[in-house]
């Protein structure tokens, strides 16, 4: 039985929304799969009532408390002992959940991954990934997105490991292409950082190194399947690949392609270098963004990532 | 008499497409602003010919080498002393053009720009401005795009006052908003730059600091008119909305709006910081950013943005 952990109480719209998502997300598990929220319990029967589904369709663990967005993230976790996502670290910690998501509070998310389910031995900095898309039906994998807005050339070597892997495991690229995200293709061309980086990767075995990318080749795979940056200009990236989908949305409200750069679509963020399966979504995440959270958290759990990274990592 | 100077020989389709927009931007030009054109004058006179322009039209200083897009900028520089951009730069050192703009090696265009010109007393490290637009008929300024892919905070001060005095002067805004490109808008996120950016600017009194902005924020003018990042991430932006520019055009190729995301309508890039205006435009330039590439230089020279610079930073 595999076990999906979901912050009921996550995110600007929950629980509603939260529950709603995981009702949404019903529909896609297969018969050994079961979501468990955390959260009020009386509140989460309440809205299933409202939708009809029975409580018995998911495992309930009441937590009386939420960590909220504007509270200290380290504080928060470990005054609110009996909170969605204390409680849910909690449970992942000992194994009565495989895998954890929440679209609330990205700093206890972050204090729970590290505090908690604690990073992989040899893995300096863990990092979180993005999507971009680059064709009607695949994604791009773009790392670091915002956890370490200062990176060593080491660490972001590392990053290439942990999306290779990533890129292989869950998104089942074959081989994938990893490239480096600088502001010229030639070797020489870049920053202190990436002109370090650049020197630990283009020879290297780990992975399949492809060289220098820029900014203009983050649309389309041609050249690459993982784009490794430090955490600062990834977030940039992805805000402002966010912001192009709000722009253009109102010239193509039924353009597919574009459609696929509403976040909404990918759900979460995963946490890569941890030794559990942990998902962050946006705080302002719809029940579809919900439910494609846990569906995502699903393929983290069952493509053994956290393993398969702890091994490349040995 | 203003005099622009323009590298007939500069760009990948130079000297057709070079001559051509320099054509194209004399119904632009006032009875006082002549174009004075660099390079082979044979080959000049030919295409001008093509084009039934009378030559008279014209200054042309005759240049027999052309510094090509591959070789190494300051070698080719003190080498071919009767290159285009040579002896642009030596007329623009002799106060015989008033501004030079050219499509072709940015590498010899830097050595010009920091070895004739040479950057203005204050200035730690000059930078080069790109531009967002916001709606129909406005641009964002954001620097660094390039120059400078590892700053300092009181580098990233400096554009924030080099930008301001930018939008200020050529671009028309009163009283320019300058905000810092960040992954947080909170005083304390950011990275080491950011953060130590952040804090020399937000009591400065030497611009209007506004605070941090996201990549979200890039596409409208609601809270910043200038964006101050270093030229790593500003090289990652323009690229990328370069990228978006050509992936959506197909969806609308009438669009307006996007339309100006086409960077082939500012037509360059201008060199803030030194003492004389100089302005880069892309290799692949067309006749028509050739065009917008002078008549940006002429803006340049006419709103006397260099001695504004010059005195600001005394």
């Amino acid at each position: 039985m595999i076990r999906i952990g979901v912050d009921a109480m996550g995110g600007d719209f929950a629980p509603d929304a939260a529950v709603s998502g995981a009702v949404l997300a019903l529909q896609h598990l297969k018969a050994d799969e079961r979501i468990v929220l955390f959260g009020d319990k009386q509140q989460i029967i309440d809205i299933l009532a409202r939708e009809n589904v029975s409580p018995d369709k998911f495992d309930i663990v009441h937590a009386s408390e939420v960590i909220e967005m504007g509270e200290h993230p380290s504080k928060a976790f470990s005054k609110k002992t009996d909170s969605s996502i204390v409680k849910g670290f909690m449970a992942l910690a000992a194994g009565q959940i495989d895998g954890f998501a929440s679209a609330g509070s990205t700093g206890a998310m972050m204090v729970g991954a590290f505090m908690v389910v604690k990073q992989i031995p040899g893995v300096i900095r863990p990092g979180i990934a993005g999507f971009i898309p680059v064709s009607e039906n695949k994604l791009n994998l773009i790392l670091d997105v915002g956890l370490n807005p200062d990176c060593r050339p080491d660490v972001l070597f590392q990053y290439g490991k942990l999306g290779s892997i990533y890129a292989k495991q869950v998104l089942g690229v074959d081989n994938p292409r990893v490239a480096l995200l600088n502001i010229g293709e030639e070797e020489e061309k870049g920053n202190l950082i990436t002109k370090g980086a650049f020197e630990l990767m283009k020879e290297t075995s780990e992975f399949n190194f492809v060289g220098n990318v820029e900014g203009h080749h983050l649309f389309h795979d041609k050249k690459a399947d993982v784009i490794v940056c430090d955490g600062f200009v990834g977030n940039v990236v992805l805000k402002e690949a966010e912001a192009f989908y709000h722009l253009l949305k109102k010239f193509n409200p039924d353009n597919t392609f574009i459609e696929r750069f509403n976040s909404e679509n990918y759900g979460g963020t995963p946490v890569l270098g941890v030794n559990k399966p942990v998902i962050i979504a946006h705080g302002a995440s719809s029940p579809v963004a919900i439910m494609n959270m846990i569906i995502q958290t699903r393929e983290v759990i069952t493509s053994n990532l956290c393993e398969k990274i702890k091994n490349a990592f040995v």
